[in-house]
Order: structure tokens, then C-alpha cells, then sequence
């Protein structure tokens, strides 16, 4: 066999035995009967530990530097390059930290993400600050072990978004945090307030499903290779090839969520619908990075979904859905109501406008505690004068503040900046595309999303993982990360809903 | 470690992946959207062969003969001896099929299996004559290989029904046969037939998943380890410890193929439910055998659901659930319409009065087949004729005739004696139940089927594999197998309905 098919061999496997624990994955957050949970999390262990083990096995090793010599690489496709780049630098990083290490930072992790849930609700900082100084001190020491250049917090970005680094993502704030802060604060002086009011009442479920079901059609979501079901919190999960399925909630008195958290996770899903089906059974078969996934969410919930255009053309579906409720509620009033600026405690809960600096917080004080600039001790005190420096509003209590992501809990740093990244492509790619696609607006107006959709299975969807997501966005849209496409989308839409 | 211990281990990892493999299975059959079945063939035959490569590695051959060794089987607990037995077993009857050998006929069945789909409904025996030949050919080879005392057919019974012979079921069959048909055909001379019009109408779904519900219920199947899902053919699969689902069918014109139906599956998920939990992840944990599983179905389904003493509990409840069907129908009617008798060609729509006249054919059929004595080319004359004999009836054609079945042409041959089997076993546990417990009928009267399900868990669940059929039934029951106390049951129950 060629060493290049047996790359491709090792990987078909794994990705067997990754479809294998997705579909349970999804069971257990789905249909599993509740006394099946318990041997459910022994089996998905096992199987997850296979596939690790395989990834990382001593054969992989030697079948990558095999590859990696100067003769037999030349002889790769370019595809086949980008392969073996992309399993190299995973084996490397996985094989970075020492088992013993690994072992310790799961087990403290999962232990730690219990405590938080009580700390949280009991808001009772104190009892989770020693896990989290354990947490900074041993993804201190994985810093050192991945490697960096200047700063401890690239080696743990790196996981999530490919070749950023603190210094980048810092240079992109400064203009947004220039430009946002202010903007927010005239909204909240000049603007009128949109009545949100008109979005509660009494909505069944089965409309809320009927409506969301609607809305995945018009962006492309397959349900032959799909499926939508409800959870408590929703998600997409990618099983196997056309086999992608979302989640939401229906909650009884407001539709907008699940509608709007449908098309979120239908943006996700139609970006691993559409991901290159030739690259299967290879490491180029996926997701480019987090930033990119959540690009693809972001767009569809945001600047598709809560448009003007698409609104145009699906609000009159809302109202028949639900005649009561938006018989006589004009189109405007409701466009406004759903695109609500309002600087919130909460970052799941917050617009558009001030998304992007719930996520400067947290960045500012993650890399600050990586760096050792910031004790766990200083946390709560410097989370709530960042709040107040950049949404202007301080939390009363930790649980409304530090405490309400699981992220730091759970060992996660580093993967805030994705879903403002998310933000930042999605203007970016979404400006190209109107650039691309004549009338793109007119089109969407008219419900065909599906223009701009063909145009993300071109540049974005089926690249798979050929590139980092630097390289990706450059090629896509031709130019570097700008934020400037982010603000200019952002400030005429709402300075028309608010200022005008 | 323990040379036990290690096989224990083994075991859990092969209990892990048929668990992973069990849930893929379930969802290719209720959930997985229409493109996404042709991965999940793929990655479902990975994990199928990953248990089953564990389960015959050298290693594993190693460690049984090691643990077979007088010294280390003397220091064993019973438990450990049978699962050592168990394992062994298995172990050299798979070993006992070189690899080559076991490849074509999987290849040949899953051909030949599509091949019978057309032949069925096209009426054309002759397209799938070759296929069963060369099955008929490769299970000769089998059952040598397997090896046998008398009759090669034995090699292939013991891969479903463990210490069974054809010279036993026909020592069974006599006396079944001798009684079963004289008494069918009084039954369709001096009888009175039912009016089985009152069962045909019009019922929602939602009636009939809740009338499903409440049945299982009452028969002690646990939903918070289990669940009810609708399939186009029903089935019961256990996906680990805790968690054995049951699916059915609902057709809107009848309700009770859905609920009889929900109870047969019930029958065997409780029978799953309740198997030793200590046991795990060892090779007795599992039904003792096909016969035993069906045992428990059908005593669910017919002895328990179809009897006067159930339904004066339960047909209040289908009156209350279809009030304009049922209520000016007597229970004495609705008993006499469920429980008809009517020779039919047709082996799945049989009552329990015929039901095993059907499996007689079949078994003097398959049996003829593997010992040389019929050839595939006269199989159709010989089974309209084994028709003529058993039943009364002659189908017009071979799909109502040797093509309705798919068991032969998936190559699956001695499976159809344990359907039989099962109606025995159930009667023969049925009646010591009825010793064992004072005033079973009347506690069935009450609603109270648990008792018996008491029963069956502490005589029958919980043994799990530690002993063959026969010796179960003999340790349950105090007896050998005997037909008669089905024919007591069946003919007194019938002899009620039509001839007094």
C-alpha cells in the first residue's frame, strides 16, 4: 500500500469510531432512557479512547515521518501535503503533553466543571477559585509544552483557531472597542427602544417546529441528511457524512428562540453538510477552525436571519403562523423588537452590538491569568471593572459575572475569541458575497437564500481543512481579517433602527 | 491480573462495542435520515467486526485454554466455570469456519437476501433456486466443520437453540401434531366463528401509542431504562444495562397489531431488562437462548395478553380509549375476535392454535435440505404438499408459499424450530407459575401481572446464560420439556371459545 493510503486507511478508521460516539453523543442528549446514561458514558469513553489511541498510536507516528521525507512528499498532491500537515501537527500537540499530565487535567476538569454548577447557583466563588488556580497552573505548564513564541496564551488558542495569537486578536479589538463602546452608549442615549414586549405570548410547538423547520429549508439544511429534534440546550452534531443533525428548544411564551436558535445551529450544519465528501476518510474532512464554524451560525442567525431582506419575505410565514400574535404588528416593529440593543450581564443573552465585548472581557482576562498578570483571587473584582469599562453595567453578584461560563470551569481558555472571530469572518465573508452574487439582497428578499448559501459551499463549506483559517478568509475574500466589515455591517444596520 | 479478571476485561470491551454497535442499529431503523445509511453500513460493519475480531483473537483462544487448565478451573466459582464454558463454546464454534469460508457465505446471504426480495414479489422461485442451492452448499460445509453425531442439521440447530437435536424436536413434534390438527380441523367444523369485523375501524395514533404504553406498563416493562418508538417492522433491542428499547407498528384501520404486538416486544425487553447485572460484561450476560427469548414474547402476547383473565382488566381501558368502537361490544366478543382461528398460509398472521404446524413444515423442510434428501428444485411442490398435510391449505403461489419466509434465503437455517420451541417453554413456565403463585389468573384479573413477572425474573431474567435451555427449563420447572402442557393450554383455552 502506498503511505499515503495508509494515512487515508488509519483515518477511515478513526473517523468510524468518531461516528460511533457522535451518534451516542447525540442519543444520550436526546432519546436515551434516563437509567442508560450511566453505561452509556463507559461506552463513549471507550470508544473515544480508541480513536485517540489510534491517532496518536506509535504506527501513525512513523508513518508521518515517513511521509514528511523529502522524496516521497514530493510526490504528494497538494491535497495529500495538506493531509499530512494537518495529522502531523495534531499527533505533535497531542503527543506535547505527557499521558500522566493529560489524565490529571481530565480528571481535574470534569471534577471542576461539578463544582462550578453548585458554585454558580450558590454564588459562591470561593469554592471554585482553587480549581481554577490548579486549571491556569496546569494549562500554564501545557503552554509550555505545546510551545510559543511570545506568549503563553497562543499555545492554547492554537487549539482552537489555527496561527492566532494574542497580539492579532488584540490589534482587532482596538478598533472595535473604540468604535462599539460609543455606538453603544449613543443607541442607549438617542435610540428609540423597540417594543420587545410584542414578542411573548402563547406559541404552540408544533408551529414552533413547523416555522423552524421552514426557516433550515430556506438556508439549504438537507433533512434527508438531517434531522431536527428538541434539547434543553440545542446543538449540531456532525455523525457521519450526510448525516448531520441540529437541535432546539421551544420555550412557550416566545418563538424567537427556538426560531433564531434553529437557523443558528442551521448555519452550523449546513457548513458540515457541505464540507468535501472526496476528503472523507482523511484529517481534511472537517471543520477549518471554531472561528470559521461559528462564521457560518453567525451569518445565517444574524445577517441572514435577522435582516431586513429575509424578514421581507418570511415574516408574512411568522404572522400566518401565528395570526393573533402579528395580525396587526407591522414588519418593522417586529424587526426591531428582534434586534434589541440592550448591554446585558449576561453574554448568551446579548445583540449583535455588544457580543463582541462580552468576548474583549473574558479574552483581556483569560490571557492575563495564562500570563500570570492576574491571580484567580483578583478575578472577580477585574471581571467586574471590565464590565463596567466595556458594557458600562456591573454585575451584583459572581453568578450574574465570573461565574456564568463553563468555559473557565471546564478548562477551556482560549475559545472565547472563536465567536468573536465568528462575527469578524461572517461581515467579512458576507461582504464578498454581496460583491459576488448580483442583487444578493434582492434575492434573499425574494427567499432565495440558497445564492449565498452555493457561494459558501464554494469557498468555504467544501475547503474543508486544506488551510488555516487565515489562509481560508484570504482566499475567499481576497483580503486580510478586517474588522472594519464587521463595524460598517453592524453600524448601518442598527445606527437605520436606532439613530435614523 | 486474574487470568478470570482478564477475561472479564476482554469481555467488557466486546459488551462496549456491541453496545455502540446495538444503538447504530437502533437508529438505522427509527431516526437516521434517508442519506446517512450508507456510512452507518460502513462504520456499523467496522465496530460489528472490531467485537468480533476481540472475541476470536489468539489472545482470546489463549486465555481460555489457560483458564480450561484443572488447576486454575478448580479455584473458578460457578459463575466463572460457566462463563468460561460459554466463551468456549463460542469461541471454537466461530473458530471452527475458516475465515475464507465464513466471507463467501456472508456475501452470498447478503446477495441472495436482496435477490428474494424481487423473487417474492415477482412469484419467481427460479431467480432465487441457484442462490439457495449454494446456501444449502456452504451450510453442509458449515455443519461438517462444526461437527455433529447423527445428523448435520444438529450443527446448525446449536447455533440457536443450544443441546437441541432434530431427533428431540421430532420426539416434540409428534404428539403436537397428532393432537393439533384434529382438534384445528373440529375447531373449523363444530366451531362458532368470531366476528373479528368489530376489531377493523378507525384509530389514531396517539390511542394507540397510549393504550401501548399502559399494556407495557402493566407488564413491567421499564420505561426509564428503555423506550416505545414506531419501526415498519417491530423489534425489542437492548443496548446496554438499562437501556432496551421496543419499537411498533401502528396502522390506522386496526389497534391491536400495535398493542399485542407492543406486548410481544415487551416480553422480550423485560426478559432483557431484568438479565444479571452483576454479570455485565461477561459472556452470560445475555438470553439464555432463541427458544427462551420467544418464550417470553409469546407467553406476554398470548397466554398473558389474549386471556380472558388480562383483558377483564384491560378492555375497560380500550373501551375508554375508543369509546365508539367498543362500547356496545362485550368483552365475550372482543376475546372471541382476538383470539381467532383460521389456517392461513401465511406463517406470521398464524394463531396459536396453528402457529406451529407452520414451523413443522419448515423444520421437516430445512431439515430434508441440509441432509441431501430434498433437492431446491422440488422444494415448492414439497412444501405445497408438507401445507396440504399440516394445514389443510395449498397456496396459489410461491410468494403465499415457500417465498414468504426471508430466513432461508439470508441463509438462516434452524432458526425457525426456536419459534415453536417458544410457545412450549412459555406454557411449560406458565403452569409451574401458576403452582407457584397462589391465584395468578386472579391477580392477572386485578391488573397484577408483576407477580408473574417476579416470577420470570427470579426462575428465568436472572440466570442470564449460566445454563443451556434444557437445564433451565428443567432448574425453572422441575421438569423436562413436554409438549402437553401447551397442548393443555391451547386446547382448553380454544375448546372454551369454540366448542362449549
Amino acid at each position: 500500500m502506498k503511505l499515503i493510503d495508509e494515512l487515508r486507511s488509519k483515518y477511515s478508521e478513526i473517523t468510524y469510531l468518531h461516528s460511533a460516539a457522535a451518534l451516542m453523543a447525540w442519543d444520550m442528549r436526546t432519546y436515551i432512557p434516563p437509567k442508560g446514561a450511566e453505561m452509556r458514558s463507559e461506552v463513549l469513553g471507550y470508544v473515544s479512547t480508541l480513536a485517540f489511541r489510534k491517532a496518536v498510536s506509535e504506527e501513525m507516528g512513523t508513518l508521518l515521518s515517513q511521509l514528511a521525507e523529502g522524496k516521497i512528499e514530493e510526490e504528494l498532491t497538494e491535497d495529500e501535503k495538506a493531509m499530512v500537515r494537518v495529522a502531523t501537527k495534531a499527533y505533535k500537540r497531542v503527543k506535547a503533553i505527557p499521558p500522566d499530565l493529560y489524565h490529571r487535567f481530565s480528571v481535574l476538569s470534569s471534577k471542576s466543571e461539578k463544582v462550578w454548577e453548585r458554585s454558580r447557583n450558590e454564588n459562591d466563588f470561593k469554592s471554585i477559585a482553587p480549581y481554577l488556580e490548579e486549571i491556569i497552573d496546569l494549562l500554564r505548564e501545557m503552554a509550555r509544552l505545546y510551545g510559543y513564541e511570545e506568549n503563553p496564551y497562543d499555545a492554547l488558542l492554537e487549539g482552537y483557531e489555527e496561527g492566532m495569537t494574542a497580539k492579532k486578536l488584540r490589534k482587532i479589538i482596538e478598533p472595535l472597542k473604540s468604535e462599539l463602546i460609543p455606538f453603544t452608549n449613543r443607541i442607549l442615549k438617542e435610540g428609540r427602544s423597540p417594543n420587545t414586549e410584542i414578542l411573548r405570548g402563547r406559541f404552540s410547538r408544533k408551529a414552533q417546529e413547523k416555522l423552524s423547520r421552514k426557516a433550515l429549508k430556506l438556508i439549504g439544511y438537507d433533512f434527508k441528511a438531517g434531522r431536527l429534534d428538541e434539547t434543553v440546550h440545542p446543538f449540531t452534531i456532525g455523525i457521519g457524512v450526510n448525516d448531520v443533525r441540529v437541535t432546539t428548544k421551544y420555550s412557550p411564551d416566545e418563538f424567537t428562540p427556538s426560531l433564531f436558535g434553529s437557523i443558528h445551529e442551521g448555519g452550523h450544519a449546513i457548513y458540515e453538510q457541505g464540507l468535501p465528501v472526496s476528503l472523507r476518510d482523511t484529517p481534511l474532512y472537517g471543520a477549518c477552525s471554531l472561528g470559521i464554524h461559528e462564521s457560518q451560525s453567525r451569518m445565517m442567525e444574524n445577517m441572514v436571519g435577522r435582516s431586513m431582506e429575509f424578514l421581507s419575505f418570511f415574516y408574512p410565514q411568522i404572522q400566518k403562523a401565528y395570526p393573533s400574535n402579528f395580525r396587526d404588528v407591522p414588519l418593522g416593529d417586529f424587526y426591531r423588537a428582534i434586534n434589541n440593543v440592550k448591554p446585558s450581564l449576561i453574554r448568551i443573552e446579548a445583540d449583535e452590538v455588544t457580543y463582541n465585548l462580552h468576548i474583549m472581557v473574558r479574552f483581556e482576562l483569560e490571557e492575563a491569568l495564562i500570563k500570570g498578570d492576574l491571580k484567580v483571587s483578583d478575578l472577580p473584582e477585574a471581571w467586574n471593572s471590565k464590565m463596567k469599562e466595556y458594557l458600562g453595567i456591573v454585575p451584583q453578584t459572581n453568578t450574574d459575572g465570573v461565574l456564568q461560563d463553563v468555559h473557565w470551569p471546564s478548562g477551556t481558555i482560549g475559545y472565547f475569541p472563536s465567536y468573536m472571530l465568528g462575527n469578524l469572518y461572517a461581515a467579512q465573508m458576507f461582504a464578498k458575497a454581496k460583491e459576488d452574487i448580483p442583487g444578493l439582497e434582492k434575492r434573499i428578499e425574494k427567499g432565495d437564500v440558497l445564492s449565498l448559501v452555493d457561494w459558501l459551499r464554494d469557498n468555504i463549506h467544501s475547503v474543508g481543512r486544506r488551510y488555516e483559517p487565515e489562509k481560508l478568509l484570504k482566499i475567499a475574500t481576497g483580503k486580510e481579517l478586517d474588522p472594519s466589515y464587521f463595524l460598517n455591517y453592524v453600524m448601518e444596520k442598527y445606527s437605520k433602527i436606532y439613530l435614523i
